[in-house]
């Protein structure tokens, strides 16, 4: 017998090229170079930061940059002070910490049996007091006895903090203090490339989401800056970890489970959720998962000590070449939205080496035959959603350059600066004044951001009326036919009525402009005269 | 240190008689008089009356007044005799039955450990045992056996029922004669007002949500009954008690869980249970809630032997200043729907010592800066919204009021009484007959009624998505957009057509007119002039 | 006392010759009878062969047709050492088999317990030794060791397999021959007939459904191949079991939970699983059910060792009479969707008998008199839909043969062969080009497809917002809004500008025509003559 896994092996040596590169940089670096780096890629308000203010919710999404002690509480307290008085301001905040792992570290501590999900969190404690010893906030070899308010709003292992001046909402690198490993996982993000520069470096990832909601010209420009922050509640985590590790338990069993996930992939371009929910991972994650799967092990041990069936979103997106991190686009390929940039380019190595790795997560549970015809389906029926898309993208642009939006010529306000002008933009998604947008670039909008994503997301997430018939392609249709539908009736209204404005000046120009030069015309009328007179005598 | 919550107390009894006067009153009252005030208030058939007859189905949502006993079972038959028949009559029914409390009330009182978290039921118990001595229906100091069968669907204590003459079906009265507390907190919601007569007395509330339901004119008008009665499906709190606490478990640990809400609150202009599951507060619910948290504990231990480390929508929704009740609205600001009527008054007293009270109920988790900081997000951006809907508004109304409206003038039937027509009207969701209603006016009906709702109760959920993107404010952006289209393509329409009715005839006039002046007039004129005179000779 | 049952028994004796009918014939086959007649039904690639070719990932979907082993993996194995090598290659589904009853007989052997709800499982064993050993695959009265790899993928008791030429992926037929009743249940469906033919015989089933997706001419005829496919991924259980017992744990309690069948019944047009959460039931079986149900527990123990307090999809559509079975369409009555052909019909007695077996479904928790009202009202309320649907239709169609609908004449391209032109039809939600469909086709295709089938499947599954206001009712007013304001559109355009076609020539006919036989034509033509004659001059 013979096993052809030659090609696999080769392949393996060649993706870690491809792949693995980031997070081997990044890992070696101390707590320090990290932090330091960390700081000096965040772009804080950004380059549109001349067109926005914040508002005061926005010091929780990004507490770097905006971020003030309140003045209501003042003086100094002690670690014990701190506790005892949030266990009655804030219960709940106080009950959640005090069943999590930072205020019992002896139990994990004392922990003996290796068969345990959790046995992992003994040696990951270990690791901690090492980095903190590196960091000179543990002695070296002592052992930290708790992680309490104090630790992370005032700095680690402080005896007292002034409550309005040095309190601070803790971030990537206040988290990372600890947990160095993660927050060096987490970072390597920013080190993915794409070969034909589809996206900036970094891009789309956790690591940079605040960098790309800022610097989005219609978030900067928008005046509803309520409105406008609702994207920053998602788009944080760049600056903070509770994002899925929910304060103040901050549990890693929570984190391990879909519905972390679900706040932010949700919706019309973000449906990631949905879709897990509906295929047979996630309604097998719903009946068996929920009742026997043990989510406090670790993802590397999912399919033994956790009992998965099935796989969650985490266990594909955290994986990679077999390890799991921090760095979710190790094996990233479509990302956010289909785009002929990348639909033209999957025979570009950078591509199918990273179909070869999504092959290899498949194997786990499918045959690599199997995995390979479904990312294969899933990549060409992709594309198919992208023609479509690109017919309506040309009709609509031909509209706009042909001056026929209803109400182009009259009513069409700019979008607020930096904000400029495009027929079936992004920034008409949110922000609409008179007639811009027309209906009809609205349509189109929501093709490209959500019928076209839905359908991507919706066939690689194997849920099939979630590409078939209701999100997806079906969608894909109807706004197709309704773009052509109104080509047709403006196109027709112009041809019908004269190429000028539409008026009934230009009906009567464009009727004598048609007469104008006619052999027919004065014959045709005398004719038609003459014979209508007759007919009444 | 000073910690500056002089303001809270002070807020604390002021807010008192804002939120808290409804129960105080409430609570004093007997149950006797408490019955005869519900169905004093208890409106029956409603003001439109005359214009709806009950089909069958609705003896079950308003068993007061029109259920009737079936007439297939007849005879007497004991307490004995009902559970005996039905135990193979309706299996799931008396196995529900014979699992809950009701039927076990032995259990109750033989609990020992306090620590356990249905102690409470015990002296519960004690109290509902307390409840009938004052009604003389069981003895002072005896103890209650058993609720069966007989006590709820004939009466307390009763031997024996006519199956087809006494049989009832259950109303909140026949709940409230053991609960009589539960039942005196939920009426309370009665006592309700606004201080700008935004709604009138004890609206919106499940108190009276049968009379908001049949009191709505299209309700009574729709000839399709089956459909209206729809609505009746949730619109019963009024009548009934198991729209939260389903037959015949009638669980409390049920109906502290989110999904007890879900049936009538989800959907386009409902959808609280949507934005609370895809919150943070949501996903915790679903990964560390399902798993961890105890349902059986009330909501006054929920933090602690409720083990809750995030907020259900009963934990939020019946507090208010501290204290868990019935009452869902002591703590209501925007309530169904956001209107210019509110949002130009939330400085009032009356909305700001509630949203003080928010600030409260917010702060056992989160810090009193950030409940303020998102809740004052919450109400500008929901204000936005109203402004971008009244933009809308004030265009349909127009298009209305100019009569240019598809078939307005040709094709608009009259919505049925007691329903009169109106441009962009509640009844337009349900109920369409020829041009009534035109397609902007449906769009400009879901912006008021849906899109907006949706962008208020998203961001109030802190559903991310629920009011930036997928629903909400886009979705404003989308209706607002085909609004304007429109408008600009009926006026042009008219504009190029000329000002009457538009028709081939209304484009010679309008030819006419615009010809007068031009060189060519005068010739054709003295043609057409010349011909005319000619033909009279 | 009197029950008045007598109707109900005689109901019950002559409702087996409706319902009970085909069951009682498929139970009394061999296997080899069944195997045979399932090869002989099955249709392969389907009446419109001819237009497609199966594309790789679709030997997944019908294996009988398309599969082929892989041929990277040669050489013999023995039972042994296929579980050992795909113990490391595929890890998940290894741990997931060796989870599994199929791994674990003697568990199930040694079970002492009659009161452990999987007790049913020692019967159903010792049921399948029996099975094996009529068709000479066991000796009789010898134990079935393990159920592994090679039994399924290979034949049941092989000894070694050649991985590259005898491979196969498991069909009904192969997992039939162990699980003989339920293969037989699953296969009685297509005996089910309707009785003024509105579906033909066997349609809609599960046991069809393979056959109904490719005799589709548009899933035959769209280019698009692996959107397609996308049907296969739901229309696949007439190949295989695997749609609802995930393979490799091949789970009952999976299978008997709600989401289970969630996976394609979502969404547009197959929304029953969003139905089901968001009623009572649904929110009863998401709080009590997840909780504390025992899903181990065979459909017919659901109300006793099961606990249920509410029905599953499962514990309604797989009961009839009383009995439960893999035959899910003994009491289907509106089927797929709602048509005149049905709702004309419902008096007739194969419709009144199976609605008498759906009041005895919901009478194992409600009263029948219950049951029959809400059942009744699920009645009209769809009658109301079909007649909404079908005065649009009748404007849709009249558009169409009126030549009105835009670009109609000049760009609708034909649907792919062997798809045929239709307004408003099927083909329209799924392919698109130019002007077919127009805007308001696939508005109506949306109309009866969607909205009226929402409406239909909220109403039955007791969802208030699935059907009034949310889905169904609203959205169908809506729709009908959309179409009548497009209707009076396109007509007054075409009033106003004339019979042909619509440009300003026609215009100018239109004009002309409207002036013949008033007093002002002839003159005016002639003066018009006249003056253009002259000026020409």
């Amino acid at each position: 017998m013979r096993i052809t896994n030659l090609a696999l092996l080769a392949f393996m040596a060649v993706a870690q090229l491809w792949i693995g590169n980031a997070f081997a940089k990044a890992s070696e670096q101390s707590y320090e170079q990290l932090k330091d780096q960390y700081y000096k890629d965040h772009p804080g308000k950004g380059k549109h930061a001349e067109y926005w203010e914040a508002i005061p919710i926005q010091k929780y999404w990004n507490p770097k940059d905006f971020y003030k002690p309140p003045t209501t509480v003042t003086g100094e307290f002690t670690r014990e002070m701190c506790v005892t008085c949030h266990q009655s301001t804030t219960p709940g905040a106080y009950h959640a910490w005090q069943n999590s792992a930072h205020a019992n570290l002896q139990r994990i501590r004392d922990m003996s049996n290796g068969q345990d999900a959790r046995y992992y969190k003994k040696e990951k404690l270990a690791e901690i007091e090492k980095n903190l010893a590196k960091q000179g906030l543990l002695v070296e070899g002592a052992q930290l006895k708790e992680v309490g308010c104090i630790d992370c709003h005032g700095s680690v292992g402080a005896k007292t903090i002034q409550h309005d001046k040095n309190l601070v909402m803790p971030d990537r690198a206040k988290c990372g203090t600890c947990h160095v490993s993660e927050f060096a996982e987490a970072e390597s993000e920013k080190e993915q490339e794409w070969p034909q520069k589809q996206w900036s470096k970094g891009h789309p990832s956790h690591s940079v989401d605040w960098e790309a909601n800022i610097d989005l010209a219609i978030w900067a420009g928008m005046p509803q800056r309520e409105i406008a922050q609702g994207c920053d509640m998602c788009h944080y985590q760049q600056n903070k970890c509770d994002g899925c590790h929910t304060r103040h338990t901050f549990s890693a069993a929570e984190a391990r489970q879909p519905e972390a996930c679900a706040t932010c992939h949700n919706g019309v371009d973000h449906n990631e959720y949905e879709n897990f929910l509906l295929s047979k991972h996630g309604t097998v994650y719903q009946t068996q998962g929920k009742a026997k799967w043990n989510f406090e092990a670790p993802l590397k041990d999912a399919l033994t000590k956790g009992g998965y069936t099935a796989p969650t979103c985490q266990f594909c997106h955290f994986e990679a070449n077999g390890e799991f991190s921090h760095n979710l686009v190790k094996k990233v390929r479509w990302a956010f939205n289909p785009t002929p940039a990348i639909a033209d380019n999957l025979s570009h190595p950078w591509f199918a080496y990273r179909k070869d790795a999504w092959v290899q997560t498949c194997s786990n549970c499918h045959s690599p035959g199997f995995a390979e015809a479904y990312l294969t389906t899933a990549d060409k029926g992709t594309i198919e959603g992208v023609k479509v898309e690109q017919e309506a993208k040309a009709v609509v642009e031909a509209l706009h350059k042909d001056g026929l939006l209803p109400g182009q010529k009259t009513n069409r306000p700019a979008p607020p600066k930096p904000e400029t002008d495009s027929a079936g933009g992004f920034f008409q998604l949110f922000w609409a004044k008179g007639n811009n947008p027309s209906h009809v670039e609205r349509v189109y909008a929501d093709m490209w951001e959500h019928d076209l994503i839905k359908l991507y997301k919706g066939i690689f997430h194997a849920n099939p009326g979630g590409f078939t018939y209701t999100e997806g392609w079906s969608e894909l249709m109807r706004d197709y036919a309704m773009i052509m539908d109104e080509n047709t009736k403006l196109r027709e209204g112009k041809e019908k009525i004269g190429r000028k404005d539409v008026s009934h000046k230009s009906v009567l120009h464009a009727f004598a402009q048609d007469l104008s030069g006619r052999y027919v015309l004065g014959p045709l009328m005398v004719g038609v005269g003459l014979i209508l007179i007759r007919r009444r005598r």
